[in-house]
């Protein structure tokens, strides 16, 4: 009974890997859209939320399921809450990438991103990025010495952070719509590093079956 | 059996009203902070926030505690999910509150919202309360009549979001600094609203036992 509880919640990680990979999609297309001026690419960011929203309600249905299933014991129902949590911080990516695609849409074919922001945008999408892959990339392989890379990126990410303020708090010379863009960008960036950073807490539960420290 | 599992369950409602109260009370410091330049209350909401936090920790815990006593039925267990759910929004609207209270602690004591966006501001922090307290009150009395009202309240919020934009890219007066953090907290108490909404349809749920229409 119990391996196969653990069978079953291990086939339910093939959809969390589905979902990462797609939010790492969504986040790569909607950067696209903002920096190179495409619009295509911001649509199917936006479809691929969509998605991400509907398989998130899959996952949470296939729990379900699981549960009523099996009677499982209090470690294998952490597991599967762990699943729920996964799937959860993937659906906010999804919906923070989502958010950088609108706000290109918003201003097209004016750039949402004067050149005083473009490097930073670009390196704060970059971690943006290799953060989603790095913790898909455990769920997929279930090889989780990468997870401990997660925090460093994360580091990076609040130090740009800060950076774009400086810029935006500097002399800037355009108007105040593009500061306050580029802020928006910036927390959305950050937000979408941050549910990357909590996701892989619990995909590193879900995989070696270590409980994460709690966080405060 | 099942008689058990609801009564254990609505035993949990409990703790998720006191999430509610903390979260409208966090809010409100925060406004009272951020408006009238008072630290002491900046100090309460942060520190509601973590005892939020804490406290979503041991309704995840119970409800471990409550799936591994008894063997629930599909139903049951989406109640139980349910109440994970509104705990995960009431622990975000903390979030969110400790979010407003930490820009006014970083400009202090000079003011975060200049007279021109501190109408707006106050407005958009009375609704987000105002949800905040609707949705503890369909918890705590199971009437769910009031819900209704939600959609409206966050419609208004949405709308003075709208507002705040304007001013700030209008005759902007002031440095690119004031405009950016009107427009976070613009952003953190409208987030706030969202979060009060969804936790309110599950909470219509929870009472009723009616599932919500699913959003797009």
């Amino acid at each position: 009974m119990r391996v196969t509880f653990r069978e079953q919640l291990d086939s339910l990680r093939g959809s969390l890997v589905v979902m990462g990979s797609d939010v790492t999609s969504a986040m790569r297309w909607a950067t696209q859209s903002l920096l190179e001026g495409e619009l295509d690419p911001a649509s199917r960011c936006i479809e691929t939320a969509a998605a991400v929203r509907q398989r998130r309600d899959e996952v949470e249905e296939a729990v379900v399921t699981l549960l009523v299933r099996q009677q499982p014991v209090a470690s294998d129902l952490r597991l599967a809450l762990a699943s729920l949590h996964v799937a959860a911080d993937f659906e906010r990516m999804g919906a923070l990438a989502e958010h950088v695609a609108k706000i290109m849409l918003l201003r097209h074919p004016i750039t949402a991103v004067p050149p005083e922001v473009a490097r930073v945008a670009r390196q704060m999408a970059d971690i943006a990025e290799r953060l989603a892959w790095k913790v898909t990339g455990v769920l997929e392989t279930g090889d989780a010495t990468q997870a401990a890379e997660l925090e460093t990126d994360d580091d990076e990410m609040d130090a740009l952070h800060q950076q774009m303020f400086e810029v935006l708090f500097g002399q800037w010379p355009h108007e105040v719509k593009a500061a306050v863009d580029a802020a928006l960008l910036a927390r959305f960036y950050e937000r979408y590093a941050d549910h990357a950073v909590s996701a892989a807490q619990q995909v590193v539960y879900l995989v070696t079956g270590v409980a994460p420290a709690k966080q405060d």
